[in-house]
């Protein structure tokens, strides 16, 4: 295998940019080889099959995506509540406007994953812990919402990324009073995550 | 154009099954005539084009999605009440599940949809059409949350069948206390729909 750490981070670059823009279906090395503008042939001495050119697609991404450390000391300064649920979505719902590429990109994996069982496999992990690790900062961050709203949370996160991404046009001016997207996020987090921390313990599981 | 109406219908179906096995970049003429099993060339005659399959791709979807009629009748017939709108989310969970393919094409277009301005227009006004139609039902029936929640309800659930129908083992067992996909589809609806209609005008939008 070939190890220029730069070159490897372009073809894997690459890769994103042919996943989003063709779909999985489109992602060969050739293809690769194509848009990163190296010979024919580079893709296959830096990934040993498409399975493992998936799985660094994924490493990358989840680096590349996620939240910015100095954005969140920033906003860990202010006081725990759900205001701040409400910053943290729209650093999310930013990110994916700045980055549509990237989120396509995941997208296209979920669908690939259907198809590939090893792709499947790691790529669950990788989604899992993501929420395992968003649960377990929302507990240590004292935000209010227990486990539960959490990951209701992160389920209408989800499907609004995936509306806005794919069909923008579907939920532009659905509610008259409500702007898309930065008025449907704040609905979506009052909607979902309690005003306060009171009477989380004793909740219904 | 032919005319034989049960062939029409056999390649939209064989249209549904690629579009869901390879991925919208493998639905071809001729990848659908080989699913269909019909002479190559066929689709030709029924199709005008890429851009008019994908359109009877979408309404043949919309009518084999639906709900069943006689259970919509059926469920109907109960108190208009929060659990009745778990009723119709477990319908909605039942018949992904029943029908994976047609959601993962459903999926599959929207990622084509990015790529494709006449797909994205025709299909963004199907699919508002269907959150349209769902609100409008809500409030005719008398079920407890406004459009609002309706919204948020509506892009959970949108959540949760891209994840259960790509990545299964993101949400198993990640709530102890709640069994996937039953439990949480409770959780989602008593988290985002009021128990009751008290108190909904004069809420802010």
């Amino acid at each position: 295998m070939a190890r220029n750490p730069e070159r490897r981070a372009a073809l894997v670059d690459a890769a994103v940019a042919v996943l989003a823009r063709e779909g999985a279906r489109g992602l060969t090395f050739r293809a690769v080889d194509g848009e990163a503008a190296v010979p024919v042939g580079t893709s296959s001495n830096y990934f040993t099959d498409r399975d493992d050119l998936l799985f660094q697609v994924d490493a990358h991404l989840h680096r590349r995506l996620a939240p910015d450390p100095t954005v969140l000391t920033e906003l860990l300064k202010g006081p725990r509540d759900r205001s701040l649920v409400l910053e943290f979505m729209r650093d999310l719902l930013a990110r994916a406007t700045r980055d549509r590429t990237g989120y396509l990109a995941l997208f296209e994996m979920r669908l690939e994953a259907t198809r590939r069982p090893a792709l499947r496999a790691s790529y669950t992990r990788s989604v899992r812990g993501d929420l395992e690790d968003g649960m377990e900062f929302h507990r240590a961050a004292g935000l209010p919402g227990d486990d539960g709203a959490v990951t209701v949370l992160y389920l209408a996160m989800l499907g609004l990324l995936l509306e806005q991404l794919t069909l923008p046009g579907v939920l532009d001016g659905v509610l008259p009073d409500v702007a898309v997207p930065d008025g449907l996020v704040e609905l979506i987090v009052t909607t979902i995550v309690p005003e306060d921390r009171e009477g989380e313990e004793g909740e219904e599981a």
